[in-house]
């Protein structure tokens, strides 16, 4: 969602834009089937609300401020109240509708909630019951909105790692004076993709009401880039460059989904140098042939971009 | 900066905003004096480019993208370019400057620098020659050069953590069916501060040429953030919120600098809690008194504001 | 493998125990087997010697010091020697055994590695031939071998996150003026796991020879420590403490592997607290009823045991 | 302190070590003086008891344990009977005591405390009275009571890290064919220190009962540290390797302190690699001139000792 919106007023001859609210609440929900099947998510929730509280920052005057500790009551309140398993959007929906419609002052509400990858694990092939498996990567959400009940709705995907072994190059770039990097039709790629995309649903009223329509909308997206990036099975598909990779995944997803309306990728490059070491005395300690390589952290490439339907902004 | 601009084009029946660069570049310079006094610094150098490199996202037509292995290889050569100690902030923006200059491709660039705080060791209380020591919080800087010569010039401060024992309160907030939290006139404050400030300048041809100008700027902006949050040595200050006191420390700093038009402020509420530990058996194991708290991490408040003069904006 | 050994000497009136090393050493290795499939591991390699040089500590005379920058250099060779795939604990083995045997100073070799968990993508259900993802729980080994040939090798995983939502209690501790928990018999027990075990084998000589034993070896005692914490898919199995877990998980690895003779689990108690809140003026504001938790990473409790079989310890 | 001791015992066929306690337990204390000076410090304690509850491991039999929610609260009680300020080595001592006499299943309690650097604010260049600014380097101090009263008190520095951009060199070393890296009498040399010193002090009776008696053998062994590191303030000294430095300054600490027995230091040489670049077309598009430098974190070589008097061990 880029740079969030602040409260926006004129305030002692200065201009002011504020926001507060409560970070890193922590929530687990356990529901239970009568057959004895349980369900359970943790959610880690951020809370941002626009309000009309000025007066707290310039005469002490604290009287409109919902205090930040209340913020945190609500959130376990909330989630007692959701006796049915719901997606991380629709809590995150709720608790934003919750803040803009209760409190008079509120005008609108940001909350950003970061679901940990609790899998329900398998013993000997059958899932267990009661027992869950920690996994990698992680389903954000970031909503925001208004107190008229316009929304904007952003889902997203944390840490999802990946590489291919083959198949990506790097040719024909810019050469000047301060290139050194050689051409090359044979690297490996490796990445750690961050991916957002905003649905088109724009008002309260019509978010869809499936139970747990989102849910699975962010297992399809991601099955959709993971299948972009690496190809077919068999024979891969060959990436020209980090950019041309990140363009393919983001335009499957908007040409699959039609009530996804934009997509930003952050797709670092994260090098997997070739090793060739020599010394004065020894010319070839190792020399490289596309099987020993140094993984780096740091520097990295960064590549992100956002791709939209005309009607739609990022 | 908040969100950062991108290229922007229409594509392939699409829009698309993009950006490419080299992140976490890390150089060290150092500097001797004929007289055996060395400088040293150290920064982490983050770059963003926007150019016209669409053919590499849609044709696997790469000859219009400059490597970020080369935009890495610059950062090095600059740096030697430098005869002179300079301030992070000049490093930046003559690394911007030489993008949007050198390339005919490049219409902006983006550099983030983060300073690692290296301080002069100091050996029974005088200043050692070559010596240095690691300090805390880290002075930071982002600027935006667009080949017109326009400039955006931000700089910063990262993890300045502050604490006062007393003068801090919280009462009047509103109080509803999810209010936990009680009033008091008598609490920890403690946070973790990020500032960021802008300055006036807004192209490169009016960037002061003094040396050292922004690093002793720097030094000034972090002496009126502190004293307006500790107060006089002796009485301090009291806090009515963290609200209060933010906006009291921006704007310190926007009526002490003419060249600073915009000041923000993130301060996360570091909550130090009264400790009352009570059993059902042992009523009172421990009885708050103003003496022992649990200082958290999570969840924290997060309290956030820009203040600036009417002709500008963060 | 607990605090590891230094090479032990006495010197200029002191006593001095020393080694040095290269830590966080970073290597890929790929292969391609001639139908196309790949194969690719991830190491960060940490090595430690013990050798013979004093007098680079007392004489400034290092004639006897294996440079680490050459440890380094070394890991690739040795990396690239690998014609064949092989486990992490054999590459640590031929490490080892390279130091000891090469430099006449050095008397003994430790080399810890960590494996990072890259997986085979599956794409529509297919095993991709050179496509992966991370994982998460992370397959580490730590072996030290003498120049006599002697071997103490130990395998382990770090970061194995699991939870369970029933089947966990905690009753009839010692209760006194300083106890505040209620007892129960119904809660999360929530852990990260990190293990160890130590193989029986005590020298070069007789280390299995099968290739990827020890990788098969780690897969196969995974699967019983989650099957012994999570019980049966169905009824799962209850747990009176942590340290009763704990127990039976060491006992089920040493009663099924004759060649483990010891075994360490730590298993911090990652608490996942009953919500409860309640104001002066609103009683009830969440009541907890096995529905609603807090997660937190501190304070947790730390219990850890090594479990061997008499003839060994860990 | 290295490899921590466990609870040793003989179990149902095998050989059973274990520990339970609390991790991270945070806790704050203030003192106010009448005149209205503030004194604060901040603890992360880490708790771990060696007790007679096997019987909780094999028989579901709780009733030895100690709930490591008790030693979390008992923290704070005992934090809060402290009227006086105290160095964080007495509060670890008094908590070990405390658990190992009045516990019958305690045998032995060893207590870590990681002390936060807050620093007393100065504005204006006078002490303010209630504000503190956090600093770098950590005070730490772990300490193992026995319930005979015998004690080992460790103290130690983390994060101390330093800097120096001349007289340092490594020449000499062993060359073969691994060997790349050249000789050189001009580098900078650069490390964290990690450091840690054992009192001779063995049993709880002679404890020096000296208010803030090891707060100030803490600063007294950090400057004979960083004085023995850099070297006098014009000249500084010449480092012939890590090895010989880190020899100095554990020697300088056991030469200077008749109450130190033993000392640890971990020194990681934090590479700053000279840089040269080159390209196929442009063979020096940088070339090092002992200005810019490459800082790095991975890989690091890893130095290491622990010097002692002949009494004595680490």
């Amino acid at each position: 969602m880029g740079s969030l919106p602040m409260a926006d007023k004129e305030l002692d001859g200065f201009h002011i834009e504020q926001r507060h609210g409560k970070d890193r609440v922590r929530v687990a929900r356990v529901w239970r089937t009568k057959e004895g099947r349980h369900f359970i998510v943790e959610w880690s929730v951020s809370i941002s609300l626009f309000s009309d509280c000025l007066a707290s920052y310039v005469r002490d005057d604290n009287s409109d401020i919902v205090a930040t500790d209340t913020m945190k009551n609500t959130v376990y309140a909330k989630a007692k109240e959701c006796s049915e398993q719901l997606s991380v959007e629709d809590f995150a929906i709720l608790l934003a509708k919750h803040f803009t419609s209760f409190y008079s002052q509120v005008s609108g509400a940001i909350v950003k909630i970061v679901e940990k990858p609790w899998e329900r694990a398998y013993i000997d092939g059958q899932p267990h019951e009661h027992g869950f498996k920690l996994g990698s990567e992680k389903h954000t959400t970031e909503v925001f909105v208004k107190k008229s009940g316009i929304v904007k709705l952003v889902s997203g995907i944390e840490g999802l790692s990946v590489l291919k072994t083959t198949m990506s190059g790097f040719e024909g770039f810019i050469r000047d004076k301060y290139t050194a990097l050689p051409e090359t039709r044979e690297r490996i790629l490796a990445t750690e993709i961050t991916a957002s995309w905003k649905y088109t649903y724009e008002n309260l009223s019509n978010i869809p009401q499936k139970p747990l329509y989102f849910s699975q909308r962010y297992l399809d997206v991601k099955n959709i880039l993971l299948g972009t990036f690496f190809g077919p099975p068999k024979e891969g598909v060959y990436s020209a460059s980090v950019q041309a990779t990140l363009y393919q995944m983001e335009k499957a997803v908007l040409n699959k989904f039609p009530d996804i309306s934009a997509m930003q990728l952050k797709m670092p490059n994260l090098h997997f140098l070739p090793v060739n070491i020599s010394g004065k005395e020894n010319p070839a300690i190792v020399k490289f042939n596309d099987d020993v390589y140094l993984p780096t952290s740091e520097p990295h490439g960064s590549i992100e971009a956002s791709l939209s339907h005309f009607w739609s902004r990022m």
